[in-house]
């Protein structure tokens, strides 16, 4: 058994909703050899990785990047703006979603739930509301809802948190560098993300912005946190001054991510966000065109992953080993109560077309190979006469 | 500017006492593409890191390998070990050891310091003495303690922790991988290391291994862990079971470990230990050969790093500065009060003979340049005599 890939697939193309493939100039980085993280060098790296990480954000605020996987991001959210007995609305319409609870009570947060379904995007009236009816000291809410596929309104809920004293946490793990996320004009209070999704770096660092209204809030604490890694008080310094030191931080990782931002600023934000666009129309016509049923709500569907429901008489965990082993596809299934019931493909990063191209023909293979009715080619089809349009303009 | 090495040195020696350099096989592994956290093939080298973990730490604990810093190992064993108003006594002789206790009054524990001086080893009849006069539920202590370049004496403080209540925590950061540590044999409850030392991988992960002492307060703790990230027992299910979900792991830096500990099994944990010894030794003799004498007290140096006082009249931070732009060589200075007074230079992991006599010639060229009088080649002269029997032994 070697590391890293199958014995038949020397390449795999790695369609999961996260970690994503990363660039060839990314890989690169991560094989120079280590350096100190006292060097120069290494600090002018992680300065400008944190300038570009507010320019990902779109906001002027404070930066932070941890080693950790994303969920370490949203510890430190809970940990540093909400104090035992607080009141936090956890705004919930999927799997990850429903996670946030689990850590504000570790906290000691009181938690109140505002559910909506799985596969529904959630109500800004609602949510509106409910801030209305206590006195929270915060709110979570997904900007894309990984398990469902569906993108939540975030420029409603950036307003809606503009007029209350409730700090607004948007987990954008799914989310930033693959779809529209502007912190400052929306009005969201803190966005956080990980390393291995629509950023295309690897998995193992968390990205969190705070504008002045959390930060303040971190800043006005009775109680110090009851936590210490991920304490945003310990890391401040670090951040404004790599010269400090608070805990050793995984140099080529942070390397890698850099050359991941400079990747995304040479795209530029825009383009990248109409590139993943474009992506996501494309693929879901093609997944219409073969039959399959889109999940997330119309007009709610993320630009980062799609989501189809299983076809009838379709084992999903058997369609999904044909892919991966005949084709070297790696696409995700469902998570939680989902599990059979949706197939998620995440293309997002450095995906790129003939990625979408291949998958959407890996997938028409082995449904096909299932005794799945489809014409051979529709899927694809579909899919470049989508794609025709957005590649021929400049 | 480019990322990774300076513009004169496209292959430098780091030879700081951690991060440190990496096996060649290690960076090519960080440079393959990214797998699904979900393959099959992740699972097995997951489990596989697990099991070397425990060969290296000498143990049939209970493994972790935690995405952080070594700072988030330390979190990890106070988080779960200490609970609110729980006595823990901290045994510091340097500026490692006297972090524990900031962590552990961050989680509501009760600090007892027994201080030794920086430089000098623990005592242990001072520990054993302490831990009868009160009912502690912890103590803490450092293997290698970095920053003065003292191992202290961590089998006696193992039998001291058998007889005992109290959960023997210990900082191998900078100690297994590169000298003896027999967790199981000593009976020490707790031990942890990061990944950038004397493993040879680059940073970005903490290894912990709990025996069963240590794991049965963990499960009897009467009170949740105040933590998410770090709470074990959210992350023991994935220990046993890949399969399992609790945050993502960093696939690629784990087959980056996985491959670093495939070279301590391959090189034979004790062979290392013998090498990591004789270099020790090597640079010692060739340090005093060149008059500089040796920080740690006598017969307590760590073999992982020397640490030598920086010779009346010489500028540490010019000596240093001299060796990196003209030779391409890091050391280390001294930290918090002994900043300017020492020199740092760690030489484990996978550190060669040739990387120990490059440093050692840099070492006296800069010492020269700067007008401290020797005799040009007398350490490296000194260091190759204690070589060579190392050398001639099959």
């Amino acid at each position: 058994m070697g590391c890293g890939m199958s014995p038949r697939f020397e390449r795999e193309l790695l369609m999961i909703p996260g970690p994503t493939m990363v660039s060839p100039r990314v890989l690169r980085i991560l094989s120079k050899p280590v350096i100190s993280h006292w060097s120069e060098e290494f600090k002018e790296a992680f300065l400008e990785a944190l300038r570009l990480t507010q320019m990902l954000f779109q906001t002027e605020g404070h930066p932070f990047i941890l080693p950790g996987s994303g969920t370490l991001g949203m510890e430190a959210a809970i940990a540093n703006i909400v104090e035992p007995g607080d009141r936090v609305l956890c705004v919930e319409n999927g799997f990850f979603g429903e996670r946030w609870s689990e850590i504000v009570e570790a906290h000691g947060g009181v938690v109140d739930h505002l559910r909506f379904d799985w596969g529904q995007p959630i109500d800004p009236k609602l949510v509106e509301e409910r801030l209305q009816e206590a006195d929270y000291k915060a709110f979570t809410i997904e900007h894309v809802e990984t398990s469902t596929g569906v993108a939540n309104p975030l420029e409603e809920i950036g307003r809606i948190a503009r007029g209350t004293d409730a700090v607004c946490i948007v987990d954008s793990v799914c989310g930033v560098g693959g779809m529209p996320l502007k912190m400052d004009e929306w009005g969201l209070d803190l966005c956080l993300t990980g390393s291995q999704k629509a950023l295309g770096a690897p998995p193992g660092l968390a990205l969190l912005c705070l504008n002045d209204k959390a930060w303040s809030v971190v800043e006005r604490r009775e109680k110090p946190v009851a936590d210490y890694f991920a304490d945003l008080r310990r890391w401040g310094p670090v951040m404004r001054d790599p010269s400090g030191y608070f805990a050793t931080p995984p140099t080529g990782m942070i390397l890698g991510l850099l050359e991941a931002l400079r990747l995304i600023a040479e795209e530029g934000l825009e383009n990248r966000w109409r590139r993943h666009r474009a992506f996501s129309e494309a693929f879901r016509a093609g997944l219409e065109a073969i039959g399959l049923e889109s999940f997330p709500a119309r007009g709610y569907e993320a630009h980062t992953v799609s989501v189809a429901k299983v076809p009838e008489g379709i084992d999903d965990a058997e369609l999904r080993k044909i892919m991966r082993e005949r084709h070297g596809v790696i696409i995700a299934g469902g998570l939680g109560k989902l599990k059979g019931r949706i197939i998620r493909i995440g293309h997002m990063g450095s995906a790129t077309i003939t990625d979408l191209a291949a998958t959407m023909s890996s997938l028409e293979m082995a449904l096909k190979i299932l005794g799945y009715e489809l014409r051979l080619g529709a899927g694809v089809g579909a899919l470049e006469e989508r794609l025709l349009p957005y590649l021929s303009t400049p």
